[in-house]
């Protein structure tokens, strides 16, 4: 067998989750909640089912459903997307990444994107014989230098990634970020793919600056999102994609191959819940306390935070405990101590370790005092 | 821009379907119940999510479905499947047939598939850079002829797509046909992707002959299979797909990048579904009535019906009622008459028309009473 991917393994969220339950830890590794997703919601899911809504929908997603995403999307950012042809219901954001990528890129074609990175971007870009081109984001805190983007683009170059608020770091791309990378991508075909999926999760009364805001770099773009990270239901694996109508054409072409449609009873759920903003415009507020909680938490420890602006993921840099490598002391730490995280040089390709892992904070207080509590021992 | 996939519109079921609904039509096109799921399994669902299974399932699926599903594999077809490396969970059989497809192809790889064919697996070849190579069954019982596959067998030949029972024709493969097959294949690295969604509608006694049935054929085989299609739920969008350690490890590397994995509440449901086997085995019976009541409904009429042994499609040839062209015939009939179907033309790449319209007969019987006392009249 030749493989496509002869460089993939278990991804490193499967790894330290099993992990994390073979020896009974705190799992803060893989991104998920650790509480329950709101019974309205689940209530709705149920009542679409009784109700007979269990055969396939339409391909780009429930009329309803797209109508209040696009809805919201244009209260919030200011935008005009149109939901009959510019928004597609997926089966989560990843989906949508992966479609994006195989849609528009082929052999040759160079792909921008920032390490550390989330895992998925590459090997999509590679199974389609494109050449990922990774750029580093500058520490301490995590920033794209534009220069080296500039620098770095080339004639091939066919898409840039990019991801905001960051993960694993929390970093946000300010409106002078944007403004300078519609700059540079202006006069060139470069598509623009802007992984939003924290979008709702932003702190200290910070925001959130999607490229919906900029029209002229939205024309370029796609927009991944997902409701599983706003609605705490991970594993109901429900998204979507946002792009100007030319660009939705080809990413549907393959959509309608790949997946076809997505479950439809959550669909009709979530048209409903969308309705009332509050289910999405609290959640800043509800993870800033969690992530307070933590910080509070590891305050006058050896750990050192690297400040954050979203997601519900922290960096915490161990440099002052250890100077053993980020996955070797990431599964000492779960073994041990019995608290799993995820080690954030398997995010790089450059070998890079800063000695720096990331911890997801979307858990029940309590969990997130239990983990301090054995933290701040080391 | 420029397309990867040029040729590709909007599905036909999509187009049909929408056809049917803006002239209020009997919906006899797209391959979907227009009946209930079982209360039962729509409870299960409901109880999952109460219970709090909501957030990310393995990338592979659940350990208990997985399990489940091997178990009855193994049980109907005899064979020695591994529920814990030869089992994924898909997001419908689409997407177990797109990442089959993606993890294998290559540039110039030629893959043999049969037309009419579903309308899926020539556009995840093309986007793999990889070559269809369409041979046509042969009418009027829509046969392989073997021969013919022998000699387009070439270097590059990668992967041959087989479907039993067969979309749209409803004809399946006997166990000569497979042993032939496997004749064929022996001392060569060609692999083979079996869709068999329609494995537990098999009219008449007859059997059906699953690869998983013939070993050496079975070691170099994808099944990919929908419980959408098995218990009358196609909008949860829920396959899954089968194949020995070696090739279904590369299966989920692309899996794992496409969608990571798949509902989780629906999976604990359907683990527990399936521990009653009649869930499964009462279906060829029950759509058998079906087809009955179809082929009754027109005996004696102008259409002449091509004998089918399994899926819930009959194929009907029109030759004695219009020499139309059968994607004019079907829209007219929609339209001016009020019964949907799939014009068959489109499922083939070499422009032959057999004037042969595709209806589906999962509907109730009033349903289909009422579509043939229309069709009776023409
Ligand atoms: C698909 S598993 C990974 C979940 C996640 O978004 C993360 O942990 O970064
Ligand atoms: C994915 S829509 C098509 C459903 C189907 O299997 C068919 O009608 O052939």
């Amino acid at each position: 067998i030749v493989s496509k991917l002869p460089d993939v393994s278990t991804t490193i969220f499967t790894v330290m989750s099993k992990l994390a339950a073979d020896h009974n830890a705190i799992n803060l590794s893989q991104g998920f909640p650790g509480f329950e997703s709101d019974k309205t919601l689940i209530d709705l899911v149920s009542k679409a089912m009784r109700d007979g809504h269990n055969q396939y929908a339409p391909m780009a997603g429930l009329p309803a459903l797209r109508e209040n995403v696009c809805h919201k999307i244009n209260t919030l950012y200011g935008s005009s997307y149109n939901p009959e042809t510019e928004i597609t219901i997926t089966a989560g954001a990843t989906q949508a990444i992966f479609t994006v990528i195989t849609a528009f890129i082929s052999k040759g074609d160079e792909v921008i994107m920032f390490t550390p990175a989330y895992d998925c971007y590459e090997p999509a870009v590679i199974l389609n014989g494109g050449k990922p081109v990774n750029i580093p984001l500058k520490t301490p805190d995590y920033h794209i230098d534009l220069e080296e983007v500039k620098q770095k683009i080339s004639p091939a170059t066919k898409m840039i990634i990019i991801n905001s608020p960051h993960n694993p770091s929390g970093t946000i791309l300010s409106e002078g970020d944007l403004l300078q990378l519609q700059e540079l991508v202006r006069n060139t075909n470069i598509l623009i793919l802007s992984d939003e999926v924290y979008e709702h999760i932003i702190f200290d009364g910070k925001k959130h600056q999607s490229v919906a805001r900029f029209p002229e770099l939205a024309q370029r773009s796609f927009i991944t999102a997902s409701f599983g990270k706003t609605f705490h239901n991970t594993g109901w694996k429900m998204g979507y994609c946002v792009a100007p109508k030319e660009l939705m054409a080809e990413f549907q072409k393959v959509h309608q191959y790949n997946v076809f449609c997505v479950n439809r009873p959550i669909q009709h759920a979530l048209a409903t819940y969308l309705e009332n903003p509050e289910n999405y415009l609290e959640l800043s507020a509800f993870y800033q306390k969690k992530r307070d909680v933590f910080l509070n938490g590891i305050e006058g420890s050896k750990w050192e935070f690297i400040p954050a602006s979203g997601t519900y993921f922290q960096l915490l840099s161990y440099k002052n405990i250890t100077d053993e490598n980020d996955v070797d002391f990431a599964k000492r730490l779960t073994i041990d101590h019995k608290v799993a995280s995820i080690p954030t040089s398997v995010f790089s390709k450059n070998g890079e370790d800063p000695k720096v892992l990331r911890f997801c904070f979307a858990k029940t207080e309590e969990t997130l005092t239990q983990a301090t509590e054995i933290l701040r021992k080391l």
